[in-house]
């Protein structure tokens, strides 16, 4: 049988054993592949690495999603960044409060390969309160200032076009997007394989927003398991912040729930040290 | 080059890239391998399995050991079963309190090998506190009953000579050995791969001891890279307890802080809801 190996460092890696491959295409910006794994079920690479596998990607979805729509106190209008496959939207969806779900995905192939091969996640996309744009959220920024309650920024790792999302002059977009008491979270890489990139993020969101504070969730098929997003906001500290309550749609979440939330942010020396 | 691979099930698994090998041999009870690899340092291997990295041991050597000795109020004698690579003797070391600290390992082979190519963890083993037995732990605890105010069990994965220790007669011996206020903590595998056999463990040791809960860390180079161990005790609820102030000693630690304490016992959902 065959497997597939991403190198996570250019000495270590995860490795899976494949099955069939469902889709393998070039678009304008990567290469976009969809293939069966025996052990995560179906998974979606872009340019060789993970990005979703259907065993897995709850984590990843809730994580980024429900700390942000629960601690915003009204999050009625929400925009994601990335995030094509439609994981981040249907966890957005179970949020009564939401009324409008923006999804701005750069790359029509992520999103066209989702909705044939990724039905759990990207079925949602055709919900009446999401609206799908391809196209660069960068730019997107620029024409809607003061337009979002809660900016998710599901992107990729900071190399080719998604570089530009790990910068001082994207936050301030970011910010400047927020409506009044907004919230944006941003992935932020592996704790234990990329500490600087993280680091150097966070000290950047600082010099942009009054609270940045990165949070930690468990990714068996992301590098070194450990995952990172960054809590940034002017009005809400994610350390003092009371939770709304998320209602009945949260209580079949399989990696969330309200006591994670603190938790969450209570980093290991390795990483807490480096932010001192 | 050479690449090491273990299988964390037959279909998934970590792929190192290899250096030398600097000792390969068979004990009375397992393969015993240092090696070394170009992102983690030297690893040990027993049977093939990724036991200890250079890299990343300080994660789970530092959280079986803490928690315990910081729950308890005077952590005087301390077994540890298993752990022949002494990196828990080294953290047990950290506190001033244990005065007597012994280490019961069945395989004299893994701690000659650690000796000699892991002095950063075996070094400690000649401190006058720690007293070093080559025996089967759980006849040794038939010969201490009441002896020990922490046990801690740094085992193997529940095969071979190792399945013993993942049962309700071990529980029960554990518990015999304890002095009253004791705290046992005990390795219990991956809640993400082996959910069922935590599970099962947790609620055995719920037969056993008043408390029992299980916590988790972040090891990159185990299954799945969330691991976890499992607090039990009659007199001490972790979910309570207020700690010690651990003192100088536990500054420059790299994983553990007193705020990770209460954060660890927090579950993912997926695994919290096999314990309702």
């Amino acid at each position: 049988m065959a497997w597939f190996t991403e190198k996570h460092t250019p000495h270590a890696g995860i490795t899976l054993e494949l099955g069939e491959t469902l889709f393998d295409r070039k678009s304008a910006f990567q290469r976009v592949q969809v293939v069966e794994t025996l052990e995560y079920g179906r998974m979606l690479l872009l340019d060789g690495c993970v990005m979703v596998t259907d065993r897995d990607e709850f984590v990843y979805h809730e994580m980024i999603v429900h700390p942000a729509l629960l601690a915003h106190p009204g999050p009625e209008r929400v925009l994601i960044i990335g995030g094509g496959d439609g994981g981040s939207v249907r966890e957005a969806l179970r949020h009564p409060a939401a009324r409008e779900i923006h999804l701005v995905e750069i790359d029509g192939m992520v999103i066209d390969a989702s909705r044939q091969f990724f039905p759990a996640l990207a079925g949602c996309l055709d919900d009446p309160r999401v609206r799908v744009s391809v196209a660069d959220g960068f730019a997107h920024l620029d024409t809607s200032p003061g337009a979002y309650d809660v900016i998710l920024v599901d992107s990729m790792d900071p190399v080719g076009e998604a570089a530009k999302l790990f910068t001082a002059p994207f936050f301030r977009k970011v910010k400047a997007a927020l409506r009044p008491g907004g919230i944006a979270v941003f992935q932020s890489e592996s704790p234990f394989y990329h500490a600087d990139i993280l680091r150097d993020l966070v000290l950047a969101m600082r010099q942009t927003f009054r609270h940045a504070a990165p949070y930690l969730a468990h990714i068996p098929t992301y590098p070194s398991g450990l995952w990172s997003f960054t809590f940034a906001s002017d009005a809400v500290d994610p350390i003092a912040v009371k939770l709304r309550d998320g209602g009945p749609a949260l209580e079949d979440l399989k990696y969330f729930h309200p006591a994670l939330f603190p938790a969450a942010f209570v980093l290991p020396n390795y990483f807490r040290k480096k932010l001192q």
